[in-house]
């Protein structure tokens, strides 16, 4: 609603891009902006497609919810006020059924008064108190962002690499054990232990299999090398 | 690492201050960019504060975890890959522990692979396929949110307003059902019927507590004014 700056407007298009929503409506854009950001790169698919019209009233006609956005403190609010990690959840599970609009305010002023009671209830970005407002083009990147967010996602198991097999790491040990010995590391009163020690070092590492054979090359020349001295 | 844009660097650093983030480090960045973003507003103690490096390496080593972001897509990684929402959870975990470093490439070319050789591992913004590439700034508020993001809150019961009671709820419906009368929407054929449709229909409104005397007030007078024409 009445944007005013172009490079707000076309980085609001490229998080609706970046997170796959095309349906980007204005509500009273100020002229030049409007103009500047359609001559800009990226999203231009996007901005292309994107409505103008002079009232919210008429923007939102269509949708079955309608939430707005504010950072509040400023104001007394007459709607219910929910964090994003909520709301998001309510909004998701609307867009299943019906059509749904995520109203954003100008930079400088936000909502008005008028404007937001056209919303059913509003959405926070969780900010800080004390430096609540966020950018307009970020605040978009946020919302939407927790819109496509997968919470299975956050508790899939981590895709570490494959690890070596215990008989891999083993011919690395024993090269290992076999370099210390040659370069003097080690001395054979004191092998035994020390082998116990660096076979322990070993399995701390965690060798990846992808890894092992570039590992056992380095020990190889090490030793060749030290054999050789 | 090696910010062109003055207003990402803003645009970084005001992230970081909505969401509680204070440390920001830049690794050779571009001086007139720099030097823009120092002198912009928003953020300023964020900015004064940011130190700046000559390589990757100097800035991050006294982290215990360095990881980097990428769209992907454009190479082959060396790196365990992660969604941010699951290498959000890691980030959390090991900031309660220990320091770590999430690092920005250029808005250009990203990390370089040299820069990605001082990575644990890497993070991805669950961006589409087809337009991976977030705006630096835009990327940044987003990983900051999920770091600070409350799971818990996702699930809080919504803060719905206080609903009217039954009594309250009744007293509506009984108004209601005058002025239908008075106003020969329904006739005293049809009345016992109509009445038990409106009071369904009333039930559905989930009148708040705090709207019912406005109602009242607005039926009563639509009575008054009915009742003398």
């Amino acid at each position: 609603v009445h944007p005013r700056n172009p490079l707000n407007i076309g980085a609001a298009a490229r998080a609706m891009s970046n997170f796959g929503f095309s349906r980007l409506r204005l509500v009273g854009p100020y002229e030049t902006a409007w103009r500047e950001a359609r001559s800009a790169v990226g999203a231009a698919a996007l901005l292309e497609q994107a409505a103008v019209f002079d009232t919210l009233a008429a923007a939102v006609a269509d949708c079955t919810l309608v939430v707005g956005t504010t950072s509040i403190g400023h104001r007394e609010l007459h709607h219910p006020l929910r964090r994003l990690e909520y709301g998001g959840r309510l909004l998701r599970r609307h867009l299943a059924a019906g059509r749904a609009a995520l109203v954003f305010g100008s930079e400088k002023f936000g909502l008005s008064n008028e404007d937001l009671a056209h919303c059913h209830w509003l959405l926070r970005i969780p900010t800080r108190e004390a430096h609540g407002s966020m950018n307009l083009g970020q605040s978009v990147a946020v919302c939407l962002y927790e819109l496509i967010r997968q919470a299975r996602a956050a508790t899939a198991p981590p895709k570490s690499p494959a690890p070596a097999t215990a008989g891999e790491v083993e011919r690395f040990t024993a090269l290992l054990i076999e370099l210390l010995a040659a370069s003097g590391y080690t001395n054979p009163k004191t092998a035994a232990s020390a082998a116990r020690k660096v076979r322990r070092m070993v399995r701390r590492l965690n060798l990846p299999a992808r890894d092992i054979e570039t590992w056992l090359g380095i020990l190889r020349q090490a030793l060749w090398r030290t054999a050789r001295t």
